[in-house]
């Protein structure tokens, strides 16, 4: 949490997008595991990787830099990494930000751990007669309860106003963050509120998520556009936690409703019955926020039994024994699928018919592409006495480590040594 | 309030929009006083009312439809009103909803005042074996108590759902509505929570309102677009009743991000403190809903003194003197001006050396092009000792009653006669 704003990296994507428009090949060397590590879990990070992929820009994570290289004429010409080196021309250095506090220092005032300036709900220092805000203060996490340092505009705007009021008397509180980021990378909107599952993990929530594949506005509106929500929840107290997003469609107004809904201490519950503003061009008659909370509502009922695209991936890569059912329909499959020997297609409409097909002894992971139909068929086992049976959250839509097509061989998506074959 | 759905008339604007699109001369004959009666307040329609006629489209607002007079093969030739005749080939009635109650009825179910079917909070009808949702029920409006008959598509999969989990045993409760509505009219984003000022005055709320007129996001990035807003609370709780917005900017969002406070009972000082997503293609550093709730702040503690548009027309129709200070540059005023023997210019940066030219025994209203330099003039008179100076809510930028420019004589906006100038 503490390192939260180091982490977030926002303007070195925007600086990506900028130089590619350009005409610039960028290559983005990234030492954490995934890009926007402090907004985004591994699966949101994935899916938007893939789009700026897609857009022309190399992506290396794991990839830390050990050197940057010139030549005698004191220019740039290739950055070395812990595994391998790429020729540049220009190195943009995007490693987030660290507060001033120069002068608070030298004033004697008191500095947070996190390095901010350390400040009262009044935006007092230790100093009772100066005030502090802006980017150089540490803030309140409003779910965690801890200091962090997130600097950005809005919150500076508040603290001017606030730091006004007091000044003249009006005795006013600043209450603290919730870690909201957005920002454009190439057509994505991208945000985030709250805490991450990471964070929510480390904050010892006892954690359920979601990953919702959707889009934004009704399918028969001619503007809707694909989206990847993943909203996170304490299963003790149904709070949410947070939320991300990220896509071509409208995600901001999603964040800013759970951002307004944490400010308050909602629930999964409280989500999908706020009254939204619903017209074609804008939502859906249940709002991709509401959807993603009653997915959360059934997995906390016991009703919806999931494992995330992490977790299926790394049964894998332990080797595990289990049917991956893939209940789509043959064309679907034949345009897009899975290529993995537990792979096994049973189109859902035929699902009763073939349950022979599928031993009760053996552990089921069903999906489809959004995982609808996979949750469908989870229910439809569920409900014939088969003991364990999962579907994969997010379906194929959220499937981060690749998949086989009619067009190319498999295409994955996490992994330095995939996603920077370009670069290497 | 009980006949909002009625009064709404959404789909007939969209109608219009599409029949003009196919190059259909399209008039609107409106019975009340503005169009959208159940969504808006008169500025707010006044503001989307312009845009609508700016594209083609003619509005006669306070107009009754006498007759609809066809030809002897059967076919439509004119609709007669309670003030002009118009020659049409096509009418198009668009008079609201009314649920279709037919088979509650004759089982013996209770019917509400509304119209709707009655139901309990568990959307019981009277015969609790019997549950009903959707459009034919009314629902409980979650700022007033009161019951109200508002059919929408999204309220009424939230019915299904809570009706499903009670057949089930899980017994889940429908909290009520806010009367939510939000619609695409050619380019503007038009949308509503909460109360009009309209319904919040006949719910007897003490009403204190703001009209701003912003842009949506960054003044400096390409894309930001103009808004209205008209956020409406109670003075004595401080808190938020009601959120209006039209424009070509983005509007729905605030709506969302304002009924979701509204879900928690927030005053105007939660909105300016929530954690909304800020980045220059999304917002302003300060939300303009957070600023909207900001001027309301400064209204209840009463450093901001204001009349909204219609009341200072009330006083020019009333006879009233007082001094009009547009306090614009002189070459904003020379473009585009209010004409009115009690306009005064003062720009804002010459205000306090030309004191002597305002009397202090006069009655002084104060604008520019928002009201925000009407507001600092208001602020710098209060702290001259003037006794009576007010600033006029959201400036010309808002002012629906018509101003000349260089390229054209007075353009008023309301008031039939007027508006429906090319339709008689």
């Amino acid at each position: 949490m503490l390192r939260e704003a180091q982490r977030r990296r926002l303007i070195g994507l925007e600086m990506a997008e900028a130089l590619t428009r350009w005409g610039v090949h960028v290559t983005v060397v990234e030492m954490m595991p995934h890009i926007l590590p402090g907004l985004f879990d591994e699966e949101v990070a994935a899916y938007l990787t893939r789009y700026i992929h897609s857009q022309g820009v190399d992506i290396m994570v794991g990839s830390r830099v050990t050197e940057i290289v010139g030549n005698d004429e004191g220019n740039v010409t290739k950055v070395m990494t812990s595994n391998t080196e790429i020729p540049s021309d220009i190195v943009l250095i995007a490693i987030g930000v660290r507060p001033n506090t120069k002068l608070a220092r030298e004033a004697g005032l008191e500095i947070g751990k996190t390095g901010g300036i350390a400040v009262n709900e009044y935006l007092q220092t230790s100093d009772p007669d100066i005030y502090a805000g802006g980017d150089c203060v540490e803030n309140v996490h409003l779910i965690t309860g801890e200091k962090v340092f997130v600097p950005l505009g809005s919150t500076a705007n508040k603290h001017g106003r606030i730091i006004a009021n007091n000044i003249m008397g009006y005795k006013e509180k600043f209450k603290g963050v919730l870690g909201t980021g957005v920002v454009k990378v190439f057509g994505y909107n991208v945000g985030k509120t709250g805490l991450t599952e990471f964070q929510a993990r480390e904050a010892g929530f006892d954690v359920v998520t979601t990953l919702c594949p959707a889009t934004d506005n009704a399918h028969y509106y001619p503007t809707h556009k694909a989206v990847l929500l993943k909203l996170i929840a304490d299963r003790k107290t149904k709070k949410v936690l947070g939320l991300q997003a990220a896509g071509l469609g409208e995600t901001v107004k999603r964040v800013d409703v759970v951002a307004t809904a944490l400010m308050f201490g909602a629930t999964v519950e409280d989500l999908p019955a706020l009254d939204l503003g619903y017209a074609p061009p804008y939502s859906t008659a249940v709002d991709i926020s509401a959807h993603a909370a009653n997915v959360l509502r059934n997995k906390i009922d016991g009703v919806a039994k999931a494992l995330t695209p992490m977790e299926v991936k790394r049964k894998i890569d332990g080797g595990d024994d289990f049917i991956w059912l893939d209940v789509r329909t043959t064309a679907e499959f034949k345009k897009e699928r899975i290529e993995d020997p537990r792979i096994k297609l049973i189109p859902l409409g035929m699902l009763r018919q073939r349950l022979n097909e599928l031993p009760r002894d053996k552990e089921i992971i069903t999906f489809c592409k959004l995982s609808l139909r996979g949750y469908e068929a989870q229910t439809i086992l569920d409900g014939e006495g088969y003991q364990d049976v999962k579907f994969m959250d997010g379906g194929l839509d959220a499937w981060p480590y690749g998949v086989a097509d009619d067009a190319a061989a498999s295409k994955p998506l996490l992994g330095e040594s995939t996603i920077s074959q370009k670069a290497a």
